[in-house]
């Protein structure tokens, strides 16, 4: 564990099959006034909104709707809800959805006593946040991103093609989170097993970073040998709880700061992914998993050590008799059967990217400095065309 | 991950080499007398008390000293140090120490305005804390027992024969800890290797419970790869920062609520543990470690995939060719042979147990219903003459 930090994490989680009924126990602690965002209304259809807004009736809130947020949350969603939210005095924004909703509900919450453009001030300066912010709460329904338990909230600019995550402080952490494996049961398999590699990915991005020994990477193979064998279960049974609800946990603390804590990360493959997401409107699991083996296959040779650890200890390649290339290699190539044994989307060609797109994708992808090697844009060029 | 549960954890950490400083932040959050609580006087030997009383009188605040907390805070001293509370109305108890004075702060904490004798109604009758509570700080000197993040507290009654530990709410948590690698250098071999195990049982106890599949195991198999890679580092060099930051941090995660969760966890050999501390005073992690292969070899046939995947999965045996039971038990040689080399203490009569005390033992060993097998009187009995 590496220089100096400090670690607490506010979210109050609520898990399990009942969880929802701990709802009764958050909602007193705030004021009348709830706004309920939500997604394009899946939550109808399977009864979910049905049931929370019997509690929040229950509690007496007044409930203001603020459905159709979509997958990738845009600014003018952002300047909509922030409309309802000052209109109506809200007290508290429960989200109910993916990561989506949450990252949208905290940008929100941010941006109702912001007195600039929330946009410029949070996304493009990415300032810390220094006026009134209104708790949110949160009730998940897929998985994948974390952000039920951090300050992450990415926001995207359609008509400047950015895509921007901004990684808050505490103070923007939901209060509370709500995790009902079964709520995650009906979603389709494109969006399951996107949300899959997305966890599989918030690790490896910290991961594949730092020569040092820190106990944080022993976590890490923990969590991912943990997500491989739930999510091979979970593909040929989706409502196979005991998977679901390990992948569930396993998503919260992939991305809630503890893996981290102690580490240098690196993070290049989602800065890929979210300037590809920012051409395509992909989904965003999906721009990682096309991204991320020719990425960590150009990684290889900078970061070898770390590879071969990889290869033995969250693949169990054997590296008997074999170079530490090999070794590394056969790793990779593991993780490419996994991956294709779930479905996912390995080029970025299926996800509409264009040949002509490849320059603005690389323009739009900034770069981070904490893997094994920083790229250039030739780099970035490479791999993009690589993924193709 | 099983079961309904909540999660959260409200205590800070400041962790590294410059962590200490951190406590200029903290204290002004609290009142201006502090009751500083410690142990045998190590720390004014090495340094740490000079260091920690000038950042108390630089923020103002009245110190009451409390020293001499032993290795198994009794009950006694538990009434001393309500006595100095009350005297001197203190607003916070700052415990410079490892485990013990940890333990002893949060009993004082729960006590001073408890209205009742505390040793009966929290820890004989098990009692929630239904009184005001004096916030608790840490400033850890030694690793072993997460008691900087978590409700535990054990009391020893000499006079009765009971050592007893509650877990306590989120309520009795330190508000905050500080954590830095270098406070552990000092410490001599035979405390180091005894917290060292602490950790490790720790683990033990939780992960041998159960036959789902839980994430939480996995991460318990991480937690314990990178315990046993750093103790080896640590015995040969204690002063090597990445080993101690790592078993540091190994050991609050240990213990701070995170890996039961989803799960249920044993704890049997705390409790044949903590009742031998009750005749004996030998230091905690000796008394694990005297006791737990004899538990667990005589628990392995009514666990055996659990002990199987242990002997796989944290202690890389290779099951290829063997019966269940021979990796099971290659598993726990492997495990004999690491305790060997980092010098624990292997048997009941080295602390001091003689065959006259075997009964009272076992009648003080608290029976817990968890793990693979639930104990009879004289299941313990045959446990304690293997381990003589």
């Amino acid at each position: 564990m590496l220089g100096n930090f400090s670690y607490s994490n506010p979210t109050k989680l609520y898990f399990g099959e009942d969880s929802l009924n701990y709802l009764n126990e958050e909602l007193p602690k705030y004021g009348k006034n709830v706004q309920l965002a939500y997604g394009g209304g899946s939550i109808k259809k399977n009864g979910i909104y049905d049931k929370v807004m019997e509690i929040l009736k229950a509690n007496g809130k007044n409930v203001f709707e603020d459905g159709g947020v979509m997958p990738n949350p845009t600014v003018e969603k952002l300047y909509e809800g922030v409309k309802i939210a000052r209109e109506h005095k809200v007290d508290l924004i429960l989200a109910v959805g993916g990561g989506s909703v949450c990252d949208y509900a905290k940008a929100v919450s941010i941006s109702v006593h912001c007195e600039e453009d929330p946009w410029e001030k949070y996304y493009l300066r990415m300032e810390d946040v220094d006026n009134e912010i209104i708790p949110v709460g949160c009730v998940l329904t897929m998985v994948g991103t974390g952000s039920e338990m951090n300050g992450g909230s990415v926001i995207t600019n359609h008509e400047t093609k950015l895509k921007i995550g901004h990684v808050f402080g505490e103070n923007v952490f939901p209060k509370f989170s709500i995790l009902n494996p079964t709520f995650t049961f009906t979603l389709p398999k494109y969006q399951m097993t996107a949300g899959f590699f997305d966890i599989m990915s918030h690790i490896l991005e910290q991961y594949f970073s730092g020569e040092d020994d820190s106990t944080s990477d022993y976590i890490m193979e923990g969590l991912l040998k943990s997500l491989i064998h739930s999510s091979r279960t979970a593909i040929k049974n989706p409502a196979d709880y005991e998977a679901r609800s390990n992948i569930m946990w396993i998503a919260t603390w992939a991305l809630n700061t503890l893996v981290a804590k102690g580490k240098t990360t690196d993070w290049e493959v989602h800065m890929i992914g979210q300037s590809i997401g920012a051409y395509t409107n992909a989904t965003h699991g999906m721009t990682l998993s096309a991204v991320s083996l020719p990425y960590y296959r150009f990684l290889l040779p900078y970061g070898l050590q770390k590879f071969k650890r990889y290869a033995v200890n969250v693949w169990d390649v054997n590296p008997d008799g074999k170079t530490d290339e090999e070794t590394a290699e056969e790793g990779l190539s593991c993780m490419e059967s996994y991956m294709k044994e779930l479905g996912l989307v390995m080029n970025i060609r299926e996800l509409g990217v264009t040949e002509e797109m490849l320059p603005g994708i690389a323009d739009g992808t900034f770069v981070m400095e904490g893997g094994y090697k920083v790229l250039t844009h030739d780099d970035i060029i490479t791999i993009l065309k690589k993924s193709m």
